[in-house]
């Protein structure tokens, strides 16, 4: 666990408050993929983090604030699309990326501690809903290229196309226990590339608009 | 909540054994879907299962242990496939029986109570993935059968198929949170319906096999 947060030179910008922050969400993160959120207990977040006691209780008040803040940062540090000048590619990328997060040990126990508290806390539930947002609306972009170069029809919905990627994965994560490998992410993207040339993901509003 | 278990002319066979057992999995549904796995409790379901104490630890032992044995009577419950003649109709009816499901107050709590559960017990895990795979199974000749009449390419992978209709619900629920409606079923069953019949989910041993 890197719990310098004084190191020189720290990619981090910020001062005291963003170390602090940063020192906490770490040790919050671990925890969680460690013991999931049944084992976050602010008191021990603060003294493995160095911090103070009442500065955690003051800042996050409860676990499912930590999880919040938690989601918000890496919404912030997650990594921009990727762009190949192709729909399958693109999404390919995508979905290896999901594959790669789900199966890595820390962040694969992160997600599953995260989306069984939100099955139980409606304001983790909310903080992770605006999580995906965020990553989804990252990479439409991958979507609305696809459009514009004719790959894909006009009012094709980039929501739809990017969790038809990432859903299969989640579902082998969650329901069936199938595993995440190469074989699942490409299938992943294939399949929403596929139906998104066939117009299946093209906006219900927008198809009506024009017929 | 249905404790009549002896009324008369029930649908269930057996004799006290299985009526104990449909008691007992009845409160354990009930109190999974209003408070999750951490409000299950064997005293309390045997009270109010109306059920002697001692015979539900010595046959259940664990909370978990509940929550299996309802997974295994879930899926012996389950409704038969739907046989249309049609790949498209047959996966919109398995997609809107996903969505009704998942949306039902007191089955959406219970799914998400239980895949919860499994992201923290490995008892609960392979239940669950146990579940789906009887689901997954009773689907799969909605596939072998669109393969017999053409509509499927030969060597089309059946669990990849039925997964790729219930994913995109269960990230729903579980992820982005955004609305399992008619839409969204329909939706899910034409994108598997689309890649499918493109090869999508021709299995790679069988590709292999014929290239």
């Amino acid at each position: 666990m890197q719990h310098d947060i004084a190191w020189p030179g720290s990619v981090r910008p910020g001062g005291r408050t963003a170390r602090v922050r940063e020192a906490v969400l770490q040790v919050t993160g671990d925890l969680l993929a460690e013991r999931g959120l049944a084992g976050l207990d602010l008191t021990e977040v603060a003294a493995t983090a160095g911090v103070g006691k009442t500065t955690v209780y003051r800042r996050w008040r409860t676990p499912a604030g930590l999880v919040a803040d938690l989601l918000i940062d890496m919404a912030e540090q997650s990594l921009p699309r990727t762009d190949t000048g192709a729909l399958l590619d693109d999404l390919t990328a995508n979905a290896r990326l999901v594959a790669k997060t789900l199966t890595d040990p820390r962040q694969g126990n992160l997600f599953r501690a995260v989306i069984a508290a939100a099955t139980v806390d409606a304001d983790t539930a909310n903080a992770l809903h605006a999580f995906y947002d965020t990553r989804l609306d990252e990479w439409a972009p991958c979507v609305h290229d696809a459009v514009a170069r004719g790959e894909a029809p006009a009012g094709t919905d980039a929501r739809a196309v990017l969790s038809a990627v990432s859903a299969p994965l989640y579902y082998r994560l969650l329901a069936s226990g199938d595993p995440i490998d190469r074989e699942a992410a490409d299938r992943a993207a294939r399949a929403a590339t596929v139906a998104t040339m066939a117009g299946t993901f093209v906006d219900a509003a927008y198809a009506d608009q024009r017929s």
